[in-house]
């Protein structure tokens, strides 16, 4: 792997996402210290850096791999965004969700033209559903974060970031399945001589603080929830090595650190973001100390949120 | 009057002022049918375009008055502008406000150093408040709309939109004052041949389109009120003029056309904006069928709002 691959990656996939724009905040310059630098996934298609790997993903099948098209499991961005990009690509998309899953996530997937196939809600039924689906139809599983192709994918949101700001010391990212921050590890040691990748993680869902320091993949407590609901998920075999060797280190957030960086950047910076995108932030502030006049990027992964249930 | 003024007045500010970002969509396009350009000052210092004809207005006073202070009666973003703008060159900004203003817009003023200075509720109080803090303190009285230098600093929002976009057909402002749509009539007749202004306003505050209509200063009905808080106000001697030689039509919108307008700002765009700024957009949005393919500039005037008190 080099970084010949994230550059093909990136003009591959360039035509179908937008190439976010960067804000910055004097205001939360103050209140950290460091000059920020806001990755806006949250104005990427579908609302979030996921467009980016299911985009990527998709284009490196061949063209009978389309024809009989791609499935996954998730009920939630990853599953707008392979039904948004197989779509735009003329692609079929299967969507293996929990028959239970909220009618609002549902929705989105029919309203980007993805085919749902429930199952039950436990991780081995879904992932047994979509194994019958890949059998059976023969539609190629991707996975929504464990899978080379869409680390790379998402890797290109770095890799806009070091391209737009050199001068960055630091890129915080959230980590829930890895493949964000795997991604924009690549993307640091490939185009910068320099930075350095840090995530930010739920306390209540620290799998991958804990896998970080026992060196294997680690698990969450049966139960254990997280208003950050993009990052309850564990890490994988594709991303974990990566992460291992390239993430610097990983800061571990409280509910209510996650929920108090949210509502600066909505008050301050007048953006949507979700409360996972919020985590990497409040990892900065945690320990803002350490980072003082550094130039420090965020990756704001998304913005979808259900404006009626606000934790503010 | 010429061009050459807002240009003047756009390196004066420049310095003190952000250089607000123009965003689109693809999805309101969609929506629209025409191509839109979001120039943004929902990201402006302290969260809307007041901040332009604040700090113009202070820049274009003496020394000597410059000393003595500046006064407004506000108890909006205006109040938070002159404090701010004021603040930032050294100068003390006096805030009438009506006694019974909300907390959250009083203690707002004074994190940004304005020095408020209480009233009874009736505009006649307020304005007697502000002539007596002029008379006694020498300060000067800048108008939150009806100011030559505030029209002037306000335009330079849709000078900076059309020097990104010169190929702008229409550019929407709401109208509240009248101070930022004539200032935006002043930037389109001086920096561009085609570009024509629209005014958007809320039907129950339609006193605007009936100054249009009548050929004079019209107000509204006591106890007439919108959600758009921003736009409770009426036109001026020095704004009125200039609207009506410069603004092509004023479209009125219903209260549930602004939150429909404002909802799918929010949750398309993933930004904030307050609902007067959805004015604008929900104005296009009524007679899109008219701009069918045209280029649209669209002023987001704020992103003040309570995330508590939503209207979805």
């Amino acid at each position: 792997m080099n970084k010949q691959i994230l550059i093909e990656v990136h003009e591959r996939v360039k035509p179908y996402i937008h190439r976010t724009p960067v804000l910055t905040s004097q205001l939360l310059n103050d209140i950290s210290g460091a000059n920020l630098f806001f990755k806006c996934e949250n104005f990427q298609k579908m609302g979030a850096f996921k467009m980016r790997g299911a985009t990527n993903a998709i284009l490196s099948l061949n063209d009978d791999q389309r024809k009989k098209g791609v499935v996954t499991h998730s009920s939630g961005n990853f599953a707008q965004a392979l039904s948004l990009a197989a779509k735009g690509l003329g692609v079929k998309a299967y969507i293996v969700m929990p028959k239970n899953a909220p009618q609002v996530k549902k929705n989105a997937v029919i309203d980007y033209n993805g085919e749902i196939i429930e199952s039950d809600s436990t991780p081995i039924a879904r992932e047994e559903m979509a194994e019958k689906v890949r059998m059976e139809l023969g539609a190629t599983f991707i996975h929504p974060s464990n899978d080379d192709q869409v680390i790379y994918g998402q890797g290109t949101a770095a890799m806009e970031l070091l391209e737009d700001h050199p001068e960055l010391d630091y890129i915080f990212s959230p980590v829930g399945g890895g493949g964000l921050i795997a991604g924009t590890a690549l993307a640091a040691k490939y185009f910068s001589n320099k930075c350095k990748v840090i995530g930010g993680e739920p306390k209540n869902m620290d799998d991958a603080y804990r896998s970080l320091q026992s060196g294997k993949i680690e698990s969450n407590e049966n139960g254990s929830t997280t208003i950050a609901d993009g990052l309850r998920t564990v890490l994988g075999d594709r991303n974990f090595p990566i992460i291992k060797e390239n993430v610097e280190r990983i800061i571990r957030v409280e509910e209510d650190e996650i929920v108090a960086a949210m509502k600066l950047i909505w008050e301050r910076m007048k953006i949507i973001v979700e409360p996972s995108s919020a985590v990497a932030f409040a990892a900065l502030l945690k320990e803002k100390e350490k980072f003082k006049n550094k130039n420090v990027g965020i990756i704001i992964s998304g913005g979808n949120v259900d404006l009626k249930h606000l934790p503010f």
